[in-house]
């Protein structure tokens, strides 16, 4: 039976979020994966209140998930330093089933150079220009997300020369499923 | 047997994060509930790279929320519009637990208007400076982390006046106690 891999990222906030999960989808096909992007719930949101339509979608992605058998989660920054938090919470879900949780990002550097005017405290300590600590493991995003790919037995996948950065950039997404590939037979 | 509350949030960067985890867990104590502040592990990071302490500390606030009934989420937006993600992560984790998940903020407002720049485009939808479409769902942050709280029986707690958007507020964090011991007895 063919693994169903939950498309976890924030391009459904994109114009063409239908075009990109295609795409995704087709590149999954490829590695002999079923690509399940959130959008693909086909829910009837018609008649219901804002609210109403967005418990709606939060409950149709977590039947996705649960009927899915890995996610790859799409951890390039949006809207700040730090990757989406509606794909992190997916991470989060996941990673409790206790299923193989996949990274990647089209952002270089790790989350410490993206957290703003960051400077050495007296304790040798990172600080951001507010003051708060920011976090130094050496990783691409807060230690809960990235851990859990790591734990996943994988490492979260980023393409070493001119990264993009944007958030639709599908080479980091394609070198993650490469990995997957080599790591796990059948996913 | 008192109920064991996971303490999540961005508090964890704070230079006195220690100090608010007890001042969570007195608080906690005073609805008859114990409060677990992940820095509570109690881990020796000694000798280890950097790495290898992100992902103990991982591992340990897995475990330790695997050792609780339920979590409360600090959503006040850290580091840009929405919250922190490893907060989100985290309530994500939960709520695959089947376990309820809390939430309050001590921010105002939706997360549409904390966007930037968001205007609305010919098709009727909102978007932000980049473009990027902006759900607009009347919550306090993306549906997924704001859905989990709902379907967990309550709302995201937010005091009506006055909210500091102060990661550090803890009266949202206690108004927020408030209703869950109100419908949840015992908890």
């Amino acid at each position: 039976m063919t693994r169903r891999l939950y498309l976890a990222g924030p391009e459904v906030f994109l114009e063409n979020a239908l075009e990109i999960g295609a795409a995704k989808r087709a590149i999954c096909a490829r590695f002999g994966v079923e690509g399940v992007f959130p959008l693909d719930a086909g829910l009837d949101l018609a008649g219901l209140s804002p609210r109403d339509a967005g418990l709606a979608i939060g409950r149709a992605n977590e039947d996705l998930m649960r009927s899915c058998d890995a996610l790859i989660a799409n951890m390039t920054p949006f809207r700040g330093p730090g990757m989406d938090g509606g794909t992190a919470y997916e991470m989060g879900f996941m990673r409790a089933l206790g299923r193989p949780v996949f990274g990647y990002t089209a952002a270089a550097g790790a989350y410490v150079e993206r957290a703003g005017g960051v400077r050495t405290d007296g304790q040798g300590r990172l600080r951001d220009a507010r003051g708060w600590i920011v976090e130094d493991f050496g990783m691409a995003d807060n230690l809960m997300m990235t851990g859990a790919v790591i734990a996943s037995g994988t490492e979260v996948a980023v393409l070493p020369s001119a990264p993009s950065g944007d958030i639709a950039d599908l080479a980091a997404f394609e070198r993650c499923l490469e990995g997957m590939a080599a790591q796990f037979a059948g996913i």
